[in-house]
């Protein structure tokens, strides 16, 4: 027996009709290389209704693929939502690729026509060469003087907008499952692998974003997403701000952190989100501006610090909440909530449990397994496993079928790749990477925990722990130390200092001093990197 | 192009197992005759899984209804999860229904058992002879003294819950669309029509009850659904709940005003719902209680009065949180939030605002259309019509094609039967049914806008106006009117009371006086019976 419910597809056009019809007279504002542009959701709606025709006058197939190579800004947003809603699939390509990735993604997908800022073009115009399938570049005057190279395949942005009578009427996508937008993982090894999120996931996603014990998005907020477009889309808050009408800033090309802190003041934001980076490079700037209307700066992308957490909570009198997930997670999973059983905890206990990553959000499931026999482990906070994720927003399979399928189980799950613990209430708490666990003498060393344990120290900046290969263990952990401008620590130092805090045959065989630790694309640590550098180490065994 | 996502239904089960998982240390209580039942998630889960054994061991069909004529109780909840985690229908019998109703709705849902209370016995047992289809009665011993019947059919609850094992495993619903629940409308008109929930619209309407800027349900909140189970299942209260993790405290059989005040204090209750009466009736118990810990009364069902919000706001520091829906729409499609651009509105401005329906719920769609020509009136706060909802939780259709579809539209929208106005931000204010509203001389009248004005009259404790037929305007307003207590007021000094407050053609052409003004089964004012009685009327024609 069925139900008897009209059959209404859960897809972005709701998210666009809902905003332009209730929030038409909230704003949007992004901050340009000259100044800010502030326009309403209404005059931004009637933009992306001239997207739409721009789309079919280009002759973008039914389901093109439309890369933007872009900002966060009001004009990457009408991109946002004119590609989907006309049934193509946006492509956001991340400005921090690699040449050579830039071009295979562009290949990969079969980009139809890429839209870029004016200020990103001299990244992305000399590989237009090797883009084999992209018939159209468009750009989009940010008010940077790069060039623009003479080119019959280049438009004016503004031009085409302004030249296409607005699409009447309702956009319609009848099929939930049809392919919304896409982005691909920046894959530390191999070559990166496209996620493709359908029209039900992008919308289910977004209403997460609007739930109570998660960012609560709501009419009232004024939200400037830091983190950039083409990581996940935002997190799913350009969608969620439309979704709950929310005012959004968009920070435009100037990511500073003065840059920031001047529209969070300015525009009175209330939730911002971004990585862990970000929110560091920002302490020196709390205590000079006014942040009250802050309520909640989430952080994302990779473990946020204890210590990070602290100071904001310290200096905003908001703790960090922090959310965990990836690309292929859409990326909400779980969100760091303080649950009632702690209301009576400490505030040092507080502060732990925002450390953790959380609890998995609503109608996402996950459970830890053994990554060698993917044998189940319990939620005792102490038996780890691999993170493995269900739901309706948690991704399948790559596009193409690239990877083989093996990042996912035999029942579907997606393998993570993240290790964790559980507590019983079904916190998560990640130890580390799969490929980043160190297995010494047929035991695994977290080399995220024993970095976390060495940045405690307070001379040190940054600390990335890699494996070695020993002869006797295996494996062995060696710590990369970056010590902060102004101090000094030996390595006997940092030995010391752990030898309270870790078990001693955690402790690493050696401390190397760098200068930095080498990142990826996307900002998190380049362990690859580090193993390449420290590939033929030697070290003597350990008297553990 | 399709997405990549997992192709994981939206179903029941995931509550279930969410709430089992996350939220097993999290406190049920129920209110019984004789004190009071406390049960943890963890333990209640069980039962659920023993339940869903019994529900095969009684040999309910694959898709079979399973009618419950309950009060709300943790073992209702029970019901609300067994019957459609194993694919069966659970069917919520309103135990207020007439008994010819009461049996034509169980034999035309084809119920296949009944789970009653057994304080509701002696209600539902004088019409045992007349179900056609119902196999078994499962009594649930609430404490009462109620006779059992000597019956085979009838069995005990907790026996056979005693006897079963609970189903192991995971539950499992592959068709998201496959029926959860049904709900039959009371009906002022014709026979009741059943509204056939599926697992799809009950999963997002749960989503739904956990938006910030809605009802906002958080693992922090302790809800007391006033609000009947039978009702729309209890607003969604019961699912969301389990989604969000909150506790729940049940009123069970004693629905006294002070019954409910001593739950809310005593639990420190922070989110409540149930329709205008419960909370005119508790107003004059507010003082003698602490109820600081509530954040959110939630009122629905019929109008809400500015003046009970205001009461509430005034005694309690927090204002009803208006919803409009009805057993259609699952029911949640509106919620009267206070949004930003009222941040400067007095106190009295926002009151009116809260006194409207308010704004479309995320993924309803809502237009008004005249009710005649079904032409879309505009959003300008001044053209009425009839309010069309389309939306994942809206009906198509009633179970076996009652009403023979003129209940929807040509292209699927559900017609609500309410006439509302719309201002430009997209607050709804209802005006009437179309069914109440008084055609006069090619005009309308709102019954409701006049009864509204009658009642602000501080000598009138309830009006109902009602159409009588007109030889000169077809239709004219008389206003039927129940004095409060211990208050007297005349005809004519209501008349003169009117006359500064309503257009001078709107003014009743008789007022009689009542002792109550009837209510269908569901507590609304029922006009049918007040037009049957006052059918004959004559008046003279009013001189305007």
């Amino acid at each position: 027996m069925l139900g008897l419910m009209q059959d209404r597809p859960l897809t972005l056009p709701h998210v666009f009709h809902r905003a332009e019809q209730l929030f038409g007279h909230k704003k949007i504002v992004t901050a340009t290389a000259t100044g800010q542009d502030t326009i309403s959701i209404a005059d931004w709606a009637v933009r992306v209704r001239r997207l739409a025709t721009v789309l079919d006058t280009l002759g973008i197939g039914a389901d093109g693929r439309v890369g933007t190579f872009c900002w966060n800004t009001s004009r990457h947003l009408e991109l946002y939502l004119a590609a989907p809603c006309t049934g193509r699939v946006l492509h956001t390509l991340n400005i921090r690729l690699f040449p050579e990735q830039l071009v295979y993604i562009a290949n990969h997908a079969e980009d139809e026509v890429v839209f870029v800022d004016r200020s990103l073009l001299p990244l992305l115009w000399p590989n237009v060469a090797k883009f084999e399938t992209v018939k159209h570049f468009v750009v989009i005057d940010d008010g940077a003087s790069a060039e623009i190279p003479d080119d019959p395949r280049i438009h004016d942005y503004e031009e085409l907008l302004a030249a296409a009578e607005p699409f009447a009427g309702r956009f319609s996508v009848d099929d939930e499952n049809r392919a919304a937008a896409m982005c691909y993982t920046s894959g530390t090894t191999g070559n990166p692998k496209g996620v493709v999120y359908s029209h039900r996931s992008a919308l289910l996603h977004s209403l997460i974003t609007l739930v109570a014990d998660g960012i609560a998005l709501s009419e009232h907020d004024v939200v400037l997403p830091v983190v950039p477009m083409f990581h996940a889309n935002a997190w799913g808050l350009p969608y969620g701000c439309l979704l709950a009408g929310a005012s959004v800033v968009f920070p435009g090309p100037n990511m500073t952190p003065q840059a920031i802190v001047d529209l969070l003041a300015e525009h009175k934001v209330t939730v911002t989100g971004g990585v862990p980076t970000i929110w560091m490079g920002m302490i020196p700037l709390l205590d000079g501006a006014d942040l009250s209307s802050i309520r909640s700066v989430l952080c994302g992308g990779s473990a946020v610090p204890k210590s990070l957490s602290e100071a904001y909570r310290e200096k905003l009198g908001v703790p960090m909440l922090q959310a965990w997930g990836m690309t292929e997670t859409s990326p909400i999973a779980t969100v760091s909530s303080i649950n009632s059983h702690m209301d009576d905890w400490s505030d040092d206990a507080k502060a732990d449990a925002r450390a953790r990553q959380g609890f998995p959000a609503p109608l996402v499931e996950l459970r830890i397994a053994d990554p060698d026999t993917g044998e189940e482990q319990p939620w005792d906070d102490s038996a780890t496993g691999e993170i493995q994720a269900a739901g309706p927003w948690i991704a399948k399979e790559y596009y193409r079928g690239e990877g083989g399928g093996e990042q996912y189980t035999a029942d579907g799950w997606l393998r993570t790749g993240d290790v964790a613990t559980v507590d019983r209430h079904g916190s998560f708490r990640l130890v580390d990477r799969t490929k980043d666990l160190v297995k010494s003498g047929g035991e695994w060393i977290s080399s995220v925990e024993l970095e976390n344990e060495i940045m405690a120290h307070p001379a040190v900046a940054e600390a990335a722990v890699i494996a070695i290969p020993h002869e006797k263990w295996v494996e062995r952990p060696i710590a990369c130390v970056v010590v902060k401008d102004g101090q000094s620590v030996t390595a006997q130092e940092i030995l010391d200092f752990l030898e309270s805090r870790v078990a001693k045959w955690w402790l690493p065989d050696a401390v190397e001093f760098i200068d930095e630790v080498p990142k990826t694309s996307v900002g998190k640590f380049s362990k690859k990197t580090l193993r390449e550098k420290f590939g033929g180490y030697q070290v003597a065994a350990p008297d553990a």
